[in-house]
């Protein structure tokens, strides 16, 4: 088969490569539906945190199972199932805590970018629809395997509720999703830090009640003017630099709470300054697998409809056009079709 | 009268200081029963954020109100008084959400190792007892000033409830007083850091069930070996170093709470290590008015005997030697009669 490899900075390659086999009795093998590009696939795109070797992409999938290895229980061929990029066991104390992207067995998931992918501890990772969705529907339930599981692990991990006045930092999809979480968790006022215009468009869509173009010092003055001097209740980082974190933690009032789910890159925060702020501090790599039966279930019944940030569909060959219209901002996010 | 003054490393002197007078309408002016000297005056003490010019010391204290300025509505001369090192109006947004210690007009307490003290925001700040104490309880109320307030708040902050396997990191006086909180709130499992004898029988005295002597990576090993591997669910960091942080954020399992209320020194947090980490982060000066009806009351109850903590007791006269006792680890806390 053909999958994606990065090769280098802005050197993205669709070619042959091995196809997946049932490595451990605990695999399963899917066949893909959909899958996308990530955010965070272009910071090695980008050569920040470069690959040392030619590395398979992607790993955000939904699809029907293929195959199963001969310890797999639940997950059955002909399921059409969605799960995480960190495959998780979902038994282990951290997986009982919620925290399955910290499973004492976890693996990355790697390679999606392609017709066909290995999924390792497929009963506790993989969730399978009540049934093979209709075609419409495919784009909103890829958004749950990561965009939407990590922004509502940004709303989550801030306690957004309703009466709380919540800051977005980011408009990436997962920035826009965490708008549309903080929505479902009941917020009436959501102020999404943007200064383009498409995506500005989806915020207000997604429940953004506000939206501030101004960053850094001018974004935190913004936020203080729009809260009468007091600092937002939650603040919800969604980009993964010094500057959106130090924003994030600025904006938000003491006693206050920001999330941070995006990964971070070259974040160092003094002690005094976190001391003096007074947030509370939580995030780390989303466990998705904890949101997912709820999510697949709000797409299910249509009440949301979180793959409207993918504004660019490709076949999957083209994968190397979707890195380069995301790199450009051209895209919010691109869908690829096996 | 004398009060004490800091010139400069190692020079604590007690000499002729002004009478500290009402100068704004909403101060008090109280008579110390007693005071004492903190940790975080040894900071200074040590030539560690050094004083730029003499400066007088103390921020704990409790006593008689002799005083009060002609806006003060619900503070009296004659009542006895217990207050933070943080003064407060207790009636900004910050301090309704529980943070008085960022109240948007706070101000430090200081000079409170002296027979007389100036208290701003006098209605908001100071918390009256039911009546005069009897003198032997006069210790257990000093010690809700601070270091049991802010014990508290390391335990609060970490979330701390039955069921929980807590550590605590630094036994000094706020460290043994987190052990004395996590203990109130109903936790059955308590793990001390400390290799300190007369500091571990304290630790133990006041709810701790195991001691760990282990410091850094080998604490971090300690407390996994007593946990199966998973990490503590809260770990409340007294000390404010790298060391003790970095070494909290390790022994707390993904989705646990890390505390911090000791003054950092030196600290930064890298974005990956924070991520990874998984855990939830608070702290910060602690609100100890939050907490002062409380803590007065379970002292008034006889239920705690924080003041335990003081294990030796000085003419304020001598408050250089409880400087010097405190540095060298030969005291706990020094406790000053004026």
């Amino acid at each position: 088969m053909q999958g994606t490899v990065l090769y280098g900075t802005g050197d993205i390659r669709f070619e042959d490569v091995p196809e997946p086999k049932i490595t451990k009795p605990t695999d399963a093998i899917i066949r893909l539906e959909a899958t996308c590009v990530c955010g965070s696939d272009l910071w090695s795109y980008r050569g920040i945190g470069p690959v040392s070797q030619p590395t398979p992409m992607g790993h955000e999938y939904c699809g029907i199972v293929e195959e199963v290895g001969n310890a797999v229980k639940t997950v059955k061929p002909g399921q059409f199932v969605i799960g995480s990029f960190f495959a998780s066991d979902n038994t282990c104390p951290h997986c009982n805590f919620g925290y399955q992207s910290s499973c004492q067995e976890r693996e990355f998931v790697g390679g999606a970018q392609a017709p066909l992918l290995r999924v390792p501890l497929a009963d506790g990772t993989l969730v399978p629809t009540p049934e093979v969705p209709a075609k419409e529907m495919i784009p909103n339930l890829l958004a749950t395997s990561d965009v939407l599981g990590t922004g509502w692990f940004a709303a989550d991990a801030a306690k957004v509720k309703p009466g709380m006045t919540v800051v977005v930092v980011g408009d990436g999809a997962v920035g826009l999703l965490a708008v549309l979480s903080a929505r479902q968790m009941g917020t009436e006022r959501i102020i999404a830090m943007s200064r383009h215009k498409k995506r500005q468009k989806l915020a207000l869509e997604f429940g953004a009640t506000e939206i501030v173009t101004e960053r850094g010092d001018e974004g935190v003055a913004r936020v203080k003017d729009l809260t009468k001097g007091v600092g937002a209740d939650a603040v919800l980082e969604c980009v993964g630099t010094q500057e959106s974190m130090m924003q994030a933690i600025r904006s938000t009032r003491p006693g206050g709470y920001v999330s941070y789910v995006g990964v971070p890159h070259d974040i160092e925060l003094k002690g005094e300054d976190l001391f003096f702020a007074h947030v509370h501090l939580h995030g780390g790599p989303a466990p998705v697998r904890r949101f997912l039966p709820k999510l697949i279930d709000l797409v299910w019944g249509e009440r949301i409809h979180p793959g409207k940030v993918f504004d660019l569909s490709l076949p999957l060959d083209q994968v190397a056009e979707g890195y380069r219209a995301m790199d450009e901002r051209r895209a919010i996010k691109a869908i690829l079709q096996p």
